[in-house]
């Protein structure tokens, strides 16, 4: 029979469990991917006997979508209510956020590598990811093109896709400390030879 | 003592023993990476036992080292004495190359990003490869830029580094088959944006 989750009474430090064994799980996942991971690594990360942890995420997989699925949730704050060229602007923003945060950036850079076999439990949540975010960043381009923002005899498509692209290399870049330009310059850089004027003057 | 490799005699197989187990830890590595992958995974594979293949490659560290030599040898026919817009033409015919073959698109993709981190074997290697390539993808554009082929106002160094930020995540794209462009496309697009002339007529 599954457990009632209330404010108050003996169930009241399940919202504090699930945060210690989802912050214990995103730790190490984002050192060594899903696939070399186990519950009682993430167990003993959060203080936790394995039956613990089972008792609120049944499996890893299950563990590995939770923790999944709380990263993607604030990224639509800077692209909301934007079109053309402003809303690449608050892709910028995003980037530059991202970049503050190592520990995401690796979570995201490793997991979406190994999950590219057909079988992995994230695979299907990275394949839509990318055709939410090619969509999306597709759309702006296009109104980008327009809107006239958009150079002469730039595909709007295909600047999108490489868009998205450069930034996930980018951000391997990083990773590794590698290059002269940071991933906020290179992203804005690729813009700027994409645009009839620069975004930020 | 260490055992003598010759041509003939009874260790005459060393090498293709050695090609079995090799082929085998590329498939082992190129599926789940080299963290969740086991010595016995890789012997089981190559038809032989732990201790077999451990009197070639004494750790899987040493294994995963042989397989990420083996496959960077052929890069550079393409590229060796190209300068300027003509190496960059040298590098679609890599992208190209890369393209069809999956499995090494994978374990590169894969690999890479789990040895992000400073402690994994891989990590150097890395690291080197891709000052290697920033380095030599760098001269081309310098040179671009010198004879004239890049556009005005294009950063050569932030073109060269954003386009090894496409290639890279330009693959894992295609590994999550998404995407309208396919890698070719995109990293010829990138480089018309950046060129006076189209590479190709």
């Amino acid at each position: 029979m599954p457990r009632k989750t209330t404010q108050r009474g003996p169930y009241a430090k399940t919202p504090r469990t699930r945060e210690a064994i989802l912050e214990s799980a995103f730790e190490v996942f984002s050192r060594g991917g899903y696939l070399s991971s186990s519950m009682t690594e993430i167990a003993k990360g959060a203080g936790m006997t394995l039956p613990g942890v089972t008792n609120h995420f049944p499996t890893k997989a299950v563990l590995l979508e939770a923790v999944l699925r709380q990263r993607d949730i604030d990224a639509n704050v800077h692209l909301e209510g934007r079109i053309g060229a402003d809303m690449l602007k608050g892709l910028i923003a995003v980037a530059a956020r991202d970049e503050s945060d190592r520990e995401i950036t690796r979570l995201f850079a490793i997991l979406a590598a190994e999950a590219t076999t057909d079988d992995h439990p994230a695979h299907a949540y990275f394949r839509e990811r990318y055709e939410l975010i090619l969509n999306a960043v597709g759309k702006a381009f296009k109104e980008a093109e327009e809107l006239g923002q958009l150079k002469p005899g730039v595909d709007a498509v295909g600047a999108a896709q490489g868009y998205i692209a450069l930034s996930d290399g980018a951000q391997l870049q990083r990773l590794y400390g590698v290059g002269v330009r940071n991933q906020r310059e290179l992203v804005n850089g690729y813009l700027e030879n994409l645009l009839v004027k620069p975004l930020f003057d």
